[in-house]
């Protein structure tokens, strides 16, 4: 091991230099370790949505051709950081070495799952994905990752199936802030209206649980075809007596008109609006969705941040627009306490993941 | 004039048909305007700065070749709308014809500024920019605009020079949404510590005095280089008895390592810090400068969405990120009162404008 590391990561940024490892083009996945770093030995990658749709839709979902492109991303670049979309994913493996400055509690053996994002994790792959049968964005995968001083990893709770595990803590941010986010409203608020887009996926399915146990008067799940409205339909809440949500409306979430027509018959403007659609162009019709000084989260990878600003301006929306930040303190605890506690949003999980 | 016609524009997109105007490539500049419009003749363009420097950097700075970039894109889009920036700017005028159901308040004569972004303002321009050094982003230029019914546009003060009021509500979303945000803060934190990057420029010296308006203990204003250092030096609070932030720091805010030890040294973390640099990268150093439950406000047209949504998320900082909602209630009012009492902000905006 050598002398010394930054917890950020940045001694393992190769260019361009001194930026943060999720900002550069290239880091140096070398599997010697530096004394606050972890090795791990990756099991499973699960790609972020929109680089999955982006693999796919740009190779016609060639199997051969998907597998190509993500091991000359990860040779390239030694990370599996989509130059199209910027954006990652995360990963399961098991801990091989703990480095002895290491702050992050691991110890050799454990089960664990990245929650930093792969855009930002030193990763070689050494099977060249043969397990991959690249229907699916959780890819089974041998090779070695590196956690630094400052990353973050949850041992992976054993009463649960990993590729379940790893879905949910891919996406525990979402829940998690939008727990926060309506606790705040519901202070002022009676019975606050949150408006879920893309609410029968799993960064949705998992925000609309958090956002009625934060104490929401009235969950909208806004959904794209009949398809998704009877798989949320189905969704019941814990106690069985509800729905997931309390009206399921189908919309395009990418026509402004029609998706904020939509809220509003089922109930709205929403006080809290969060976004869950993976595809760009929903920023209108979520702004358009939302009431006056209500708050819109943004958690899809394929918000545009100037069609944000500039459409709310142009409609004057005066409203809180928040980037759907990754992480939140006890986020993981958060978003696998109601996968374990709600059956709605479990039953949506293993359809989508095929478990 | 016709007979029906949207608030928000929608009948003035010609394609793709169905989305809002900020998100069309095309829109209809007819001057015969629907019942709830607005015809104005405009007097001046005010291009937003990340489209000036975008046409600067692409033509080399050259005359001829930044009037035929304008030139293009209005008689192309119907609208200044810069493709690759995607950001707009705002204009000044006079009203020229004020249909019988607008609701903006406005009547014939009236000298306005739009409020809402150039990105979605139907525009013709009849002068070929006659008038235009192409030196700087206020514009000169003869031509109509249309306002819709859920258009925002103020009457200009008449006791300050129209180009600087035009440059004051151009970016007055920012010291409205400082003065919120750090209003906020100031509830739960005793003498909040606010870090505004680009302190110097003109979003930025608004929102630092937004910022100690609202009850911030300590500013820290970032800039790029010793003459904006001392030009931000020179600027004095109204009272004469302080400067307008309290430390100036050098730093690139690009060099997230670099602009974050700045920070600290000055007496950060701080608990809102206000981005207001209109280059990308620095989304990195506006995360490592905040404070754990602090807020980060990306004012810059600049920031990415996923720079900033995975590396916040990449260095598990804890942090609400905002969107910079160029609109709120009351911001034009805001911003013109504060360049009418804090001298300080007044030389800067004077140096800058070059009036």
């Amino acid at each position: 091991m050598r002398k010394t590391a930054s917890p950020l990561g940045l001694h393992r940024v190769i260019e361009p230099a001194g930026v943060l490892p999720q900002a550069a083009w290239r880091l140096d996945p070398d599997p010697r370790i530096w004394p606050d770093e972890v090795l791990i030995d990756v099991e499973r990658l699960n790609l972020d949505a929109a680089s999955f749709r982006q693999l796919r839709e740009s190779t016609g979902g060639d199997q051969a051709a998907m597998k190509a492109a993500v091991l000359g991303i990860v040779a390239d670049r030694g990370k599996m950081q989509n130059p199209v979309t910027g954006s990652g994913g995360m990963l399961t493996g098991v801990v091989r070495e703990v480095g002895q400055d290491s702050p992050l509690g691991l110890k050799p053996g454990d089960r664990i799952a990245t929650l930093v994002s792969l855009s930002l994790t030193p990763l070689a792959i050494t099977d060249a994905l043969a397990s991959w049968d690249s229907g699916s964005e959780q890819v089974p995968c041998q090779g070695h990752a590196i956690l630094f001083g400052r990353s973050i990893a949850a041992v992976l709770p054993d009463d649960l199936p990993v590729p379940l595990s790893l879905a949910v803590m891919d996406v525990c941010g979402a829940p998690a802030l939008t727990h926060r986010v309506v606790s705040q409203a519901s202070q002022t608020i009676d019975g606050a209206v949150v408006a879920v887009l893309g609410a029968a996926g799993k960064s949705g399915s998992l925000s609309a649980a958090a956002a009625r146990g934060a104490g929401a008067g009235l969950v909208i799940g806004v959904v794209p075809h009949e398809q998704e409205a009877a798989m949320l339909a189905a969704a019941r809440s814990a106690d069985g007596t509800r729905g997931l949500v309390d009206r399921v409306v189908i919309a395009d979430a990418t026509d402004p008109i029609g998706v904020s027509d939509a809220v509003r018959e089922a109930g709205g403007p929403a006080d809290v609006t969060v976004v869950c659609v993976d595809v760009p162009g929903c920023e209108g019709g979520a702004i358009l969705s939302t009431a006056d000084r209500g708050t819109v989260i943004f958690f899809s990878m394929a918000t545009s941040f100037t069609a944000a600003a500039l459409g709310a301006e142009g409609v004057a929306a005066d409203i809180t627009m928040l980037v759907g930040n990754g992480y939140s303190a006890g986020h993981a605890e958060l978003a696998i306490d109601l996968i374990r506690s709600e059956p709605g949003v479990r039953q949506i999980f293993e359809t989508r993941t095929g478990e």
